[in-house]
C-alpha cells in the first residue's frame, strides 16, 4: 500500500461517513416526520436520498479511498488475508471502523439539528428512531439477518468486481475517488429500491449503530426505546454478507479485459 | 474471438443473471408484497430497480462480456450469420442460455428468501407469482406478443448501435464491462416506463421462464398457479424481437465515426 | 461538412426520430391508458421516459448526427446563415425535417400497436389524443406559444452550450453520438419538469405534427377529434424557440477551454 | 488566474444563473400551481427539477466557470485568502454576485412568463411566492437559519472536494464546464432530498432573493406578500455555510492522487 498517514485516514473515513449519514438520515427525516415538505416523498426519493448521500460520502474521503462502511472494510481485510497484495491490512481496517463509527455518530447529529423542529413536532417516537436507525418490517431476527446477510452481499460483491475491473483500489489513498462515486451511488439505490423492503437496508454496520447511539445519547423531545434488542441484526448480518462477497470473488469473478 | 474458457464464461453469465433477477424480481416484492417499506412504491420505482438490477448484472459479468439475456444472445447469434467476424457463434450461445436460465432460477431463489416472510404474510397468489414473472394486464396473447417483440426489439436493436458506435463486443470477453454498464440500465429504465403498460416487459426470455421455474418448484405458502398458458408469449417474443433487431441492423444503423 | 449519403442521412434521421417517438408516446400511453402496469405512475415518470426517448433516439442516429427536432435544425440552420464553418446547410435540414415528420409517424404507429388493446379500452378520447400530441393545459394560443418558445429556447441554447463546449457537431455524421446522448437525455427531462406543465412541452414540431397526423389517420377505436386547431402552436413555438436560441447564442455563450 | 473579459464574465455568470432559476421556478410552479399537468408531482420531481436546473446552467456558463451561487463564490473568495492561488479575488466574486442577482430575477420573469395563466388562476398567494422563493415549513428564525447553513455547507464543502480532487476550478473560465455539470446537479439534488424538508433548500442566496424581488416588482394576479421578513435568512445562512466550508476545506479535505 502507499504511504499513508493514518491520522488524515482517520480524518478522511469520519468525514466521508458524517456525510453520508447527514444526508442518508436527513431524507428519512424529510419523508418520515410531519410537516416537512418532503413528507411521505415515497420509497423511491428515499432510494435516491441514500444513493446520493454515498455519492457525496465517496466525493469527500478520497484520501482514504472512501471505505465508509464496516461491511465493506470487513471484505477488503479477508480479501488481504487471502491475497496480500490486495484490500487493506488489519490496522486499516481498525482506523477506519473506529472513524466510520464516531463519523456515523456525529452525521446523525448533525441530522438531528437540521431537523429540530421537525423531531420536537413529531408525535410518534418509532418515526423518530427510524431518522436514526433501521428497523424490521416483520420482526423476525433469522429472516431479518437473511435479508441484511443478501443486501450486504449484493454490495460488496458488486463494488469488489466494479474495483477489480477499473484498478479500483478501496480503502487506500485516492482509490475510490470522484470517478468511482457515481456508480457505488447507483448500486445503492439498486438495493436500497430492491431489497430494502424487509428491514429498510442498513447494508452497513457504522450507518445503524453510530445513528442509534446518538439517538440514545441526544435529548430528542419525547423519544422512545432505541431498540436495542434489534441492533445486533444490522451489524452482524452486513459484516457476515460482506464476508462471504470477499470468500466468493475470487471463485465467481473474473477479469477479461 | 479471443480464447474463451467455457466454464468461466459459464460462471459469468449465471452470476450476472442471478444478479440481474436477484434485483429485479427484488424491487417488484418490495412494492407489490404487503408490509414491505416500499410497498405500493410505484411503476417508476420498478422501472428504476430493474434497471438498476441489469446495471449491478453487468458489472460482475465481464467475463462473458455480460449477455445476460438470451434474446440479446439470439441477436449476437444472427449476427454472426450474417458476419462471422462479429457476434457469439453457436456455441456460445447455447452455453450462454443455459447459465442465464439456472442463474435467472438462482436469483429468484434469492429474492424469494430475502423476501421469506412478506411472501408468507402476502394473501394475494397473483401478487406472488408477479414478484416471479411477467402477466398481461389485458390478456390476448397475440397483442401481449406484438407488444414483448417490440419492447425487446428496441432493446436489442438500441444496444447494437451503442456497442458498434463504441466498439463493444457483448457476448466477448470483457466486451461489455462496467463502462457501458450505465447506458443499458438507462436503457432497461426507458422501456420499462414507455412500453411496460401491457405485459410488464418481461423483453429476456430468461428472465421470466428461470423464475416461473423457480416458482413452480419452491416451497411458496399460499402460491397458486404457475400461469404456463401465458409462459411462451415471454420466451418467444423476445426471441423474435432480438432476431428481427440484428436482421434490421445492418440496414437501419451506419456508423460515421 | 464531411462527405454524406443523404440516403443514410434521411435513413438515420428516420429511425431516431422513430424511436424517440415510440418510446415518448409509449409512457404517456403507458400512464394515461387505463388498466396499463404504469397507470397514474406520475408526471415525473414521463419526465423520464421522454428524456430517455431522446437518450435511445440519439444512440440509434450517429449518422446523422441526432438532430431529431427541426427545432434544433432550423437551429443549426440559422447558425450556419451565421457562420458556414457551423451547423447544417438548407438540403441537411430540409432532408432532415422530412425524415424526423416520417419517423415520427412511424414511431406513434408502433406506440399505437404495442398499447392496442389499451386504446382499445380506453373510454375517454381525449386521453387517446394525449398520447399522440400535446395539449395546453389552459387553453389560450398566444400563452402556449410563449411558454412552447420558452422550452425550445433552453432545448436548443443549451444544446449548443454543450455542443459548443464538446466540439460536438449535432447533424453531422457521427456529431451526436453514444457519448452526448446522456446529456440530452437529462436536459429533456429538466424541460418535461420545469416547464412542461403549461402545454405539454412539445418542445418539437416533428414529435407534435407527426403523431398528430398519425392519430388521424389511424384506426384507433372511438377516438375523437385531432385538434387541428391547437396543431400549429407546438410548430410555430418551437421553430420561433429554435431559432431565438440560434441567434442569441453567439451573443451569450462565450467559451474558455 | 487566466485573462478573463470581466463583461463576459458578467453575462455568463447571468445566464447560467438566469438558465437556473428559469428551470428551477419552473418545476416549482409546475408542482405548485392549479391545473399544470406536473401538479402534486412529488417531493422527488422538485429535487430532480432543481438539480438538472443547476446542470442545464452549469453547460451555459463556461466562461465564467460557473458560480452561479454567492455562496459558492464567497467560498472561492475564502479560499482565495487562505492561499492565493486558488478561488476568486474580490472582484470576480462581486462581478459574479452582481451578474447572479440580476440572473436570478430575470430567470424569475421567465418562469412566470412560461406560466403566466397558472399564476392567473391559482388562488392561493402562498402557492405564488412558493414558486419564486422560499419559506420555512415551521418559521423559526433561528432554526431554519441552521438548516440552510447545514445545506450549504454540504453543498460548497462536496464542490471542493470534487474540484480539488478533479482539478475544475470554479469560478475560472472553462473551470467547471460541462463535464463536471453531472456531480454537482447530483449533489444538488442529493441536498434537496435530504436537507430541503425544513426549509425549501435555498442554499443560494441570489436562488431566493432575485426571485424575490420578481415576485415584489411584478404585476403578479392576486399575489400577496413577498415574505421579507424572512428574506434575510436564505441569504445570510447560505452565506455562512459557505464560509465555513471554505475554512475547513483545509483541515478537512486530503487529496490522495
Amino acid at each position: 500500500m502507499p504511504d499513508v498517514n493514518m491520522g488524515l485516514y482517520f480524518v478522511s473515513e469520519l468525514v466521508g461517513t458524517a456525510m453520508l449519514l447527514l444526508l442518508g438520515c436527513g431524507v428519512v427525516a424529510n419523508v418520515a416526520l410531519v410537516k416537512n415538505k418532503g413528507f411521505n416523498g415515497g420509497f423511491l426519493m428515499v432510494n435516491w436520498g441514500w444513493g446520493l448521500a454515498v455519492f457525496a460520502g465517496v466525493l469527500v474521503s478520497a484520501y482514504s479511498g472512501a471505505i465508509l462502511n464496516p461491511a465493506v472494510g470487513i471484505g477488503l481485510f479477508v480479501q488481504h488475508l487471502l491475497d496480500p497484495t490486495k484490500g487493506i491490512d488489519f490496522t486499516h481496517y481498525a482506523v477506519a471502523t473506529g472513524a466510520e463509527l464516531l463519523g456515523a455518530i456525529i452525521g446523525a447529529v448533525l441530522c438531528w439539528l437540521a431537523y429540530k423542529q421537525h423531531f420536537d413536532e413529531e408525535p410518534e417516537p418509532a418515526n423518530k428512531l427510524g431518522v436514526f436507525s433501521t428497523g424490521p418490517a416483520i420482526r423476525s431476527y433469522g429472516w431479518n439477518l437473511v435479508t441484511e446477510i443478501i443486501g450486504t452481499f449484493v454490495l460488496v460483491f458488486v463494488i469488489f468486481a466494479f474495483a477489480d475491473y477499473g484498478d479500483v483500489k478501496i480503502g487506500t489513498p485516492g482509490g475510490l475517488g470522484a470517478l468511482s462515486a457515481l456508480p457505488v451511488a447507483l448500486l445503492v439505490v439498486a438495493i436500497g429500491a430492491s431489497l430494502g423492503g424487509p428491514t429498510g437496508y442498513a447494508i452497513n454496520p457504522a450507518r445503524d449503530l453510530g445513528p442509534r447511539i446518538a439517538h440514545a445519547i441526544l435529548p430528542i423531545k419525547g423519544k422512545g426505546s432505541s431498540d436495542w434488542a434489534y441492533s445486533w441484526v444490522p451489524v452482524v448480518g452486513p459484516l457476515l454478507g460482506g464476508t462471504i462477497a470477499a470468500l466468493l470473488s475470487p471463485v465467481l469473478l473474473h477479469l477479461a479485459k
